[in-house]
């Protein structure tokens, strides 16, 4: 899985990785399509607005409609219709957030599944075959996410149980031509454990890296004061995955910390719930003073949300709770995603990301795009 | 308004029927589009499907976002980006259907709302207004959808009303190039009730002419007795609308006795719903049988359900209630019906219908699409 950095600018990097279904643009963003789908889009739909790889949730897909029947089917590729890269989590951080009557061993944990109540267990072992059934490009370690906050020994058992399950991973992974292998760091918010994890990451070695452990309720400017002192510490000519965020300046910021590749549920959860996000900040289409608004969510959006649809039409449907809508402005926010990540790499082969998050930062200040 | 019958064969038409915002193809089948959305899809993909037209209801829009509201943003077309023809309900139906605290005089129905119980008001002129401020093509006379069960008298009693209302309707609307009225023939299961509002109709005049009050729980061998004697006392030169139908057979059925125009819920609500409609008879997609089947629902259907996904992850989608299962089934059942109105409208050109309903028939009652 080679990775070719083309341009840098401070910290920040832009480039390519190739994968065995094909190319993905970096700094990247990755639409997350939990359950074979991305919520409320088509695929094509996708692709078209800019995306370049998507995110599968390991446990979801275990769970239903199961790694063997999607692999009997094809391959998660095939499955849900969407032929470039996928990207696979380990399942680990859903089994903390989602089940119940869990038991952490050593050896994995065994939980109860949030959807019938069936008994479960997931190792860095089975992880692994999970991840290869669903034929993921890009297949995660197996780990705990450690918990926030977390003492310094607690953060530091949790982490050196996810590299002993790094290692495990790094064994059981099923090597292919363009697949790739990430190892994940935690630590929580300290320096020597973040260090200690990548010593040991490194050590092992991985196609890339992933960050583990943030966006969980530590807030921004603890999040970037954790990427300032991780994202130098890993290897540089590897990939930089900060997984599960986050808003538009979350995505700017660690991007000019270094990271590579992000994703996230808050432009399509948002695109389910009315929130729309701009160049000005946020908007919630539900608000009443849209009903009677003729103008586009943003006129410069080049999404078919904003081409062909009122804001008094989308507050319409939302307030009709019509699934069109949902749709909709799920393709604006991902179109904005994806517009700036296109916007961020452009900055960073001319080097101006600075002047580029300057200007994101006194836009996203201007408040409510537009008002009328 | 042109109607241009090009061929006949027996009592069924083909043709066109020219409006100001494009021709439609006859016997047409109209997708619902109740509250300025076809659910679950785009208009663009409702028109590449092959719809030449779709039905709002004058109901659920007078009541969410109002038809003032659609007026100032430039009419249904604009407001829901649909730019092909648009026919609209008088709102009777569904004043009967889903209100409580009616109460009707001869000047008109006043009712609560069923979204916010507010109080409201339609009468001949008001449905003619607002089907006006909508910016409908092909608007539809205030009737009062005579109940069924009903007694010759009650039927006797509601028709004639919904004639008198006919007239104030016809008085009321608002005339403009390639825009029509059309009348709606009442008088229940009774062919003397059915040609007495036949010819109160006739006698008015109407660039169309609806039939209104079946699909109502009579049954199809009920439904096609009294097309049997409705239609072809119908002016020959002015296109006949069979309201809220139907099932597929029921399209065949009624075209054989020369109706050309349709629309029902069915297939876009059974979209939503797990039920598909194929050539040989509906599958549940929900059925576990389905759960491992890689084979789409038609192999023959050009859909983008059936090209590009399999039965397989439909039943995954419905099972894990995604969105994306909801639009892909509709517009694969909403594709089925307008590749039957296709195959219908050439085979009349061709003078075979009659071997086309046969064709039909039988393989509809091979039941379930191809059993594994």
């Amino acid at each position: 899985m080679a990775f070719n950095i083309a341009a840098t600018d401070g910290k920040a990097r832009t480039g390519t990785l190739e994968t065995a279904h094909g190319v993905i643009r970096t700094p990247a963003f990755m639409p997350v399509g939990t359950a074979g789908t991305v919520k409320a889009v088509s695929p094509d739909a996708v692709r078209e607005l800019g995306a370049d790889i998507i995110l599968g949730n390991t446990y979801h897909l275990m769970l239903r409609p199961t790694a063997e029947r999607i692999a009997k089917l094809g391959g998660l590729h095939k499955f849900m219709n969407w032929p470039g890269p996928i990207l696979t989590d380990s399942g680990g951080f859903q089994v903390m957030s989602l089940t119940k009557l869990r038991k952490m061993t050593e050896e994995g944990v065994t939980f109860q599944s949030h959807i019938d109540g069936s008994k479960h267990e997931l190792t860095p072992e089975r992880s692994m075959e999970i991840q290869a059934l669903l034929g993921s490009d890009i297949v995660m370690s197996f780990d705990e996410c450690t918990p926030f906050p977390a003492t310094h020994e607690v953060a530091a058992d949790s982490m050196r149980m996810s590299m002993r399950w790094a290692k495990r991973s790094r064994t059981a992974f099923q090597q292919a031509p363009g697949r790739g292998l990430f190892g994940i760091v935690q630590g929580g918010v300290y320096k020597d454990l973040r260090l200690e994890s990548i010593a040991a990451l490194t050590d092992i070695g991985f196609e890339g890296y992933s960050i583990g452990g943030l966006a969980v309720g530590e807030g921004q400017e603890e999040m970037f004061r954790v990427l300032d002192f991780t994202a130098p510490a890993l290897p540089h000519d590897k990939p930089r995955y900060l997984m599960g965020v986050g808003k538009p300046g979350d995505l700017v910021g660690a991007v000019m910390r270094g990271v590579d590749m992000f994703d996230c549920v808050m432009p399509t959860r948002s695109g389910r719930t009315g929130q729309a996000f701009t160049r000005r900040g946020t908007l919630n289409i539900k608000n009443a003073r849209h009903v009677d608004d003729h103008r586009p969510i943003d006129e410069e959006c080049p999404c078919a949300a904003c081409k062909d649809y009122s804001r008094a039409y989308l507050n319409h449907l939302f307030k009709a709770n019509e699934i069109f809508g949902y749709t909709l402005l799920t393709l604006h926010n991902l179109t904005y995603y994806q517009q700036l990540m296109a916007g961020m790499r452009a900055a960073i082969a001319a080097g101006e990301l600075t002047d580029f998050a300057i200007k994101f930062d006194e836009d996203q200040a201007n408040g409510d795009i537009d008002p009328i």
